[in-house]
C-alpha cells in the first residue's frame, strides 16, 4: 500500500474539520496553540515513517502519555498483574467524571485511562522505578529516536496551578489506601508526564511496539505479545474518554487521545498512526483527528473488525 | 488450521470450569437446565461447521438475540441511522443497571445491548416489519438452516410473569417519548425473541454474516461491510454486560452473551463461534464459555488486537 | 390574634408574586387554570375558618393528597408501623428523581411524599380498606363538611394518559416485591386521589386534625398525638419536594405542596392553613404560596423553631 | 417542670442503650473512650443548668462544632447572606457521601453540616475573622463560662493524619472556585474546631442562644431571632447526618450530633439539651443519646410538632 498517498487523501478528507471544535483552554500553554494545525504520521512495523501537514511539529502529549505509562508498568512488573487489583479495565461509561465512580467502587478507578486510574498507574511506576516521569521520558526518546524530547516546564507548572481536581482524586484514593507514594509526588510525576512535547512523527514511532506485538524499535522485547494485545484492548474500550464506543464504531482501532489534540492509533501487525489537530469535541477528542482516522479505516479497510 | 482439533483442545481446557458459577434461576425453565452442560461450535465463512460436546443441544438464546435484532433493524432500515438517535453506542460502565442511566440521559439507553436499549431496538424492528419476533425467527431459521427453531412458550410466559423490571424500563422510556409502539406489545415481542431455543451449531451458523462482513449464508448481502463491522464494534465494547472491558482484555473478540449460558463470538473474515455452558459469573456471563474463548484466542492468536 | 387581618396583610405581601412561576402543563386540565389566582384560608383548632381572595375556589389537590393518605394508613393500621418497612422517612435530597434512589435502595422509596412512596402508601391503604380512593374522598368530605367534593374524571384520565413514569415506578417497586396489589389498580387509585378538587377552605378544615394533635373535627380521635406529630415531622422534612430544607428555613412549618399550586401548612396546637396560587417555582412549589407562608410566620412569629 | 426529675427518668430509660453501637475508631483518641459513658445536661433559657451521669466529663465535640461555626458566620456577616450562595440548605438525602453530590452540584455542598459544607463555612469564618478556630474557642469559653476549654492537639493531629477524604473534598471545591483560603489552612482550622473538648454542661450552656432566639448568655444579641430560628431549621433538617428525617420523626427537635457521641438539641423558647454516650449507630449518631432525647420529648410533649 502507498502509505504516503493514503495519508494525503486522508488529510484532504479531514481538512474541512480542521478548526472545528474548541482548543483546550484550562491552561495558558495549551490555549495559545492555533486551531488550524493538522498533521498525521504513520510508522510501519519496519520503522518506515510517512507524514503529511504539521507532522513534525511538537505538541503537548497530555493523556496520550497514559498509554505509555501503562505499558511501562507492565514491562517493569515483568508479568506481575498486581496493578489490576488497584485499577479496573472497564469503560467509565458515564458523563459524570471519575469521582462518582471512585466513590461507588471504593477508590478503585474503572480503568487506567481516566485521570484517577492514570494516577494509580503513575504511582505504581514510581514505586517500580523510583522516578516515573524520567523513566517515561527516556523510553520515549529511545523509541522515537528523538533525543530532544523534553518536559515542558510551563505546561507542568500550569497544570499544578490548576490541579485541584487531580489533587482531590489523589487524596480520595489515598483515603482508600490506593496510593503507595505521597500525594504531592504522584501528582508531580503525573503532570511532568503529561507535559512532554512530541510530534506526530515522534509518537507514531514511539508507539510502534503496540503494532509489533510488544517488540521495541531495536527488536528487543518490551512486552509479551499477549500483554501488547491487552493494552490495545484497553485502548479500544477506554482510550477516548466517554466516546470509546462511538470511536470503536466509527474508526474501529485501538486509540488513545489527549486534550492537546493528538490521537495515537494502532493497526495491529501493520502500523501505528498519530494524528494531531487541536480543536476538541465535547468529549475531549480532536474533531479533525477523529475524522482523519475514520477516513483512514474506510480507505484501507483496516479496522480490527 | 484443524478446527476440530482446536475445538477439542479448547473444550479440554475449559472442562475444569464447567459447573462453576450459578445457573440463572429467575425463571423456572432456565433454572432446570443442568450446570454440567458444555458445547462449542465453529462455523467458518464457507459454511463448514465443527463442534464438540453438547454443541447440538438447544438452549435459550436470551440476550444473544439482541445482536440479531440490531442487525435486522440495520438491514430493514437500509442505511437509515435513525436508530442511533434513540439509543447510544457507549458501554454502560456501571454496576448499577440501566434505570439510573436512563434517567441521567433522558430516556436514551446507553447502548442496544442493555435491556432498555434492546427494547428500543425491538420497538424499531416492530415498526419496520410489523412483527419483530416472527421476523427474527424466520431469519434465524434461514441462516441456520434449521426449520425446527421455535419460540419457547414456557420461557416467554415466565419472563412475562417476572417482567416488572422490563415493564418499568419500557414505561420509563415511553415517558420520554422513546417508544413508537404500545408498551405491552414491545415487551411481548422482546420476550418472544429471547425465548428462542437454539444450539451452538444453530447460533454459529446464523451469526456467520458477522464474520462474512455482511453476507448471508446464501451469498446475498444482509448488511454493508461497514455495517457488519460496526455491529462487531458494538459487540466488543458492549456485548458482555458490565464485563466488556474485561472480555476484550482476556478474549479480544466481538461477542454477545446471554443468561442462558451461551456466548457468540466473531473472528472477522474467518469464522463465528458459539459456546454454551449454563453456569454464570457474577456479571451474567458463562464461566466455562469465557474460559473456552480465552483458550481459543490464546491457541490461535486470533484476537482482533 | 385577628386572623382575618393577618391573612389580609399576608395576601397583600404575596400579591407581587402572584402570576410568577409556571403553571403545571403536563395535563390539559391543570394547564387551563389561570396563573392569576390566589387564595388563602386558615382554620383554627376550634373550627373557625378565615379566608382571603380565591379561598373558596376549588383546585386540583394533587400531591397534597399524599399527606391524607399517609394519615389514613396510620389510622387504619391502628398503630401498626408496617408501612415504615416499605417506605423510608428521609428527605429525598437530590434533584434526580426517585427512580435512581429506588434502585440504590432496592425498591424502598425514601419517604411517603415522593411519587414512589405515595404509590406504596396508596397500595397499603388499598389493602387496609379495599378502596383507597373512595376512603379518602369520604374522609375529606366529612372533615371539610363539604359533601360536594368529588374526583375530577378529566384530570384522573389525563394523568393516566401521561402516566408512564408512575407506571415505571410502580412496576419497578413490584419487581422488588414492594407492592401488594396489581400495578394498574394502585396507579388508578393514586390518580383518583390526586384528582380531587378542593378549595383552600376545604383543605384547611380537612387538615385540622394535624393541628389538633390527631383529633377530628367532631372531636373523635383519628390518630394518637404522637402519630399526628410524626406526620407533621415528615411534612416538614419531606413535604415540599426537593425544597424541604429551604422551606423549613424560610417558613418553618410542616407543609405539603401540590403541582395544582396548593400548599397546606400546620401550626401545631393553633391552626391549619391552605394557600393556593398556580404559578410554580422550578421545584414544583407555588411561588406566591411560599411567599405568603413566609410572610405569615414572619408576622406571627409562629414558626415551629 | 422539675427538670432534674425529668433528666433522671430520661437517663433511666436510656440506660439499656448505653454501650450499644460502636465507638468511633478512625482516630486513636476517640477510640480510647469507654462505651459505657452516659451524661445529659439541660440549660434553661435563664441559665439554670441540670445534669445527670457523666454530664461534666469533657468529650470531643467533633461535628457539633458545625452548628457553632454556622452561627458565628451569620453573626459576623451581619445579615449578609452570601454564605448561602456557596452552600445549600437541603438535606443530603443519600447514603452516598458528599463527593457525589458535590459533583452533581458543581462544588456547592448540599448543606452546612455535611463535611464539605462545614469546610465552606469554616473558610468563610476564616475570611471574616482571620482566625476561625480561635474565634470559635473564645466564643465557646464565654458562652459556657468555662475558661478551661481548649483544643485537643492529639485529636487534631490524628484527624490530619487521616485527613485524605477531607483534603479531597476541599481540593474538589477549590477546583470549582468555592474556597477563599488555601486548602491546608481551611482544613487545619476545621480540625482544630472539631477537636475542642467540652462536657454536656458546657455544650448545653454554650448553645443557649439557640433556645433564646439569638440572645447570648449575657443578654446581648448574637443573632436576630429570625436567624436563630433558621439555624434551628437547618439543624432539624440536616443536623443528624443521613438520619435527619428519622430523628425529626422520633424526637422532633432541632439537633446536631457528633461522632464523639454527643448530641445537642434545642427546645425553642425553653431550653437547650446536650446528651453524650459514645456508642454510635450505623449513621454516626449516639444510640443512647437518641434514645434519651426520644424519651425526653415523650415525657415532656415538647417536640416542635
Amino acid at each position: 500500500m502507498d502509505y504516503q498517498a493514503v495519508l494525503e487523501e486522508v488529510a484532504a478528507c479531514a481538512r474541512p474539520y480542521v478548526g472545528q471544535g474548541r482548543v483546550a483552554d484550562y491552561i495558558p500553554a495549551l490555549e495559545r496553540v492555533s486551531a488550524d494545525r493538522f498533521g498525521i504520521a504513520l510508522a510501519d512495523i519496519n520503522g518506515a515513517v510517512y507524514g503529511v501537514g504539521d507532522w513534525q511539529v511538537p505538541f503537548s502529549v497530555q493523556s496520550i502519555s497514559k498509554a505509555f505509562s501503562l505499558a511501562l508498568v507492565m514491562a517493569h512488573a515483568h508479568g506481575d498483574d498486581d496493578i489490576w487489583k488497584r485499577v479496573g479495565r472497564e469503560p467509565s461509561g458515564t458523563p459524570f467524571n471519575s469521582l462518582v465512580q471512585l466513590e461507588w467502587e471504593n477508590g478503585i478507578p474503572r480503568n487506567p485511562f481516566i485521570n484517577a486510574g492514570a494516577l494509580v498507574v503513575t504511582d505504581r511506576l514510581q514505586s517500580l522505578t523510583g522516578d516515573a516521569s524520567t523513566t517515561m521520558l527516556h523510553f520515549l526518546r529511545e523509541e522515537s529516536g528523538n533525543e530532544d524530547l523534553a518536559f515542558d516546564q510551563a505546561v507542568a507548572g500550569s497544570e499544578a496551578d490548576h490541579g485541584d481536581r487531580n489533587a482531590a482524586l489523589a487524596h480520595f484514593m489515598a483515603s482508600f489506601g490506593n496510593l503507595e507514594n505521597p500525594v504531592p509526588s504522584v501528582i508531580e510525576h503525573y503532570f511532568w508526564q503529561c507535559s512532554i512535547e512530541m510530534s506526530c512523527r515522534d509518537l507514531a514511532t514511539a508507539g510502534g511496539f503496540l503494532a509489533r506485538h510488544g517488540l521495541r524499535a531495536d527488536g528487543s522485547r518490551l512486552l509479551e505479545a499477549r500483554e501488547a494485545k491487552r493494552i490495545n484492548a484497553v485502548m479500544l474500550t477506554c482510550g477516548t474518554y466517554d466516546a470509546a464506543g462511538e470511536f470503536a464504531y466509527r474508526v474501529g482501532l485501538p486509540a488513545k487521545s489527549g486534550v492537546g489534540g493528538g490521537i495515537i492509533a494502532v493497526v495491529p501487525g501493520r502500523c501505528t498512526l498519530c494524528v494531531w489537530s487541536p480543536g476538541l469535541d465535547a468529549r475531549g477528542n480532536s474533531v479533525a483527528g477523529a475524522a482523519a482516522l475514520d477516513h483512514f479505516t474506510t480507505l484501507t479497510g483496516w479496522s480490527v473488525f
